[in-house]
């Protein structure tokens, strides 16, 4: 079934109007009729089941019949990627989404040398991304931001995993999994370096910070896309939701 | 250091005629003159220093000088993938270069919809993704094969890893450990479905073969590049070079 994001409240009998897009989608591309049905979330509310209860040429409304599953976030993951050309930064936040990172921070790193960026583009993908994989919320894109700027702000409480292409790092199914078995793993985020990796400094002061764990992932130079999306699966599998 | 794939034999002072395109590359983007140097392999006589013997509007010729790596070759993995939309397939055999897959074998299952591919066109992804991640040889890509013939001359001995979407099955981490720690695994597949998924015949079929192993990639669904990176990012992990 069609599954769609609205950023509107929903409880049993609201009305939801979808933007003009997702109408048009509904409408023109999918071709539904009034009474029929669609699953709905909003991030906050869980996923309501909806059925079109009007189509007109300005857009269409939806009326909410149903919750079909209550509003539940998947482990606390977030992402840190250094900004990369667009392209590939599109495909990390839509695998983001499909991996079950909560949000997707945006950095710049003495080695970045790319500026771009309509984050509103992102936020689209993030969304249809979500729609697609079945999760209740949309992962956050935030503003880009200096690194240094990141790690000073920095929640001790959170561990930040440190794809680190030195070399003497451990594994990361090894480094970040849980000590015991059981053991509820606490929040996380993963942090990848742009194409040319991290300045020496930047790696030196990784290194000294205490939530910071260093690990490889394996012997093959990989590209930032790959990178992140190696990272967060075997993150998800040691310790997130795929145990 | 620059690095390619050329299809010719290597050894001390032996002359080495790159493509015209690589040329182009080399002297034209690169801006490499007579005395330069880079890094070739073939797949076979491991990585060589070679140096740029010649550089003329009709192309140029490297000498190698000395090799630099043995030949190597990663674990025993190969990737069976369902055809999906172009690009989509076009990302897979990158990712399949990077984390270190022998073999890319296209399927048409029964949902397949997609008969299109330039196999060249993957070949020449495949090559620029070995050329950057820094392995000594490149990822073969088999013409698109039907599913069930696949299956009828599968080597038993070698494990196929199914990316089952059913939803009983075990992760993969854990499925596709080696026994005890220290056993070599074996060679092995993974094996991923088309975005509608496998049809029940064949994930019947699937299941009661002795060498297919169904495992999980998680609660959310993935799209075929992502599940195809996920597992392949998983079993290097567990049971390939990444341990």
């Amino acid at each position: 079934m069609i599954r769609l994001f609205v950023p509107h409240p929903l409880k049993a009998g609201a009305g939801v109007a979808p933007t003009v897009d997702q109408s048009r989608y509904l409408t023109a591309v999918m071709r539904l009729n009034v009474g029929d049905e669609i699953l709905v979330f909003n991030g906050q509310d869980g996923e309501w089941r909806c059925s079109l209860a009007e189509a007109g040429k300005r857009g269409c409304l939806l009326k909410a019949e149903e919750q079909t599953r209550p509003q539940a976030y998947g482990p606390d993951l977030d992402l840190v990627i250094a900004m990369v050309k667009r392209g590939r930064v599109e495909t990390i936040v839509e695998k983001a989404a499909e991996l079950g990172a909560r949000r997707v921070r945006l950095t710049q790193t003495r080695r970045t040398n790319v500026d771009f960026l309509k984050l509103g583009r992102l936020d689209a993908i993030a969304i249809e991304a979500a729609e697609q994989t079945g999760r209740l919320d949309v992962p956050a894109v935030d503003d880009p931001q200096k690194l240094d700027k990141i790690l000073d702000a920095w929640d001790p409480a959170r561990t930040l995993i440190f794809c680190d292409e030195g070399g003497d790092a451990r594994p990361l199914i090894e480094a970040a999994a849980p000590r015991e078995r059981g053991d509820a793993p606490g929040p996380a985020a993963i942090l990848i370096g742009p194409e040319g990796g991290f300045a020496p400094e930047e790696r030196e002061r990784l290194r000294s910070l205490p939530f910071v764990i260093p690990v490889t992932l394996g012997p093959r130079i990989l590209r930032a896309d790959t990178a992140a999306i190696a990272a967060m699966t075997l993150w998800q599998a040691v310790a997130g939701d795929w145990r």
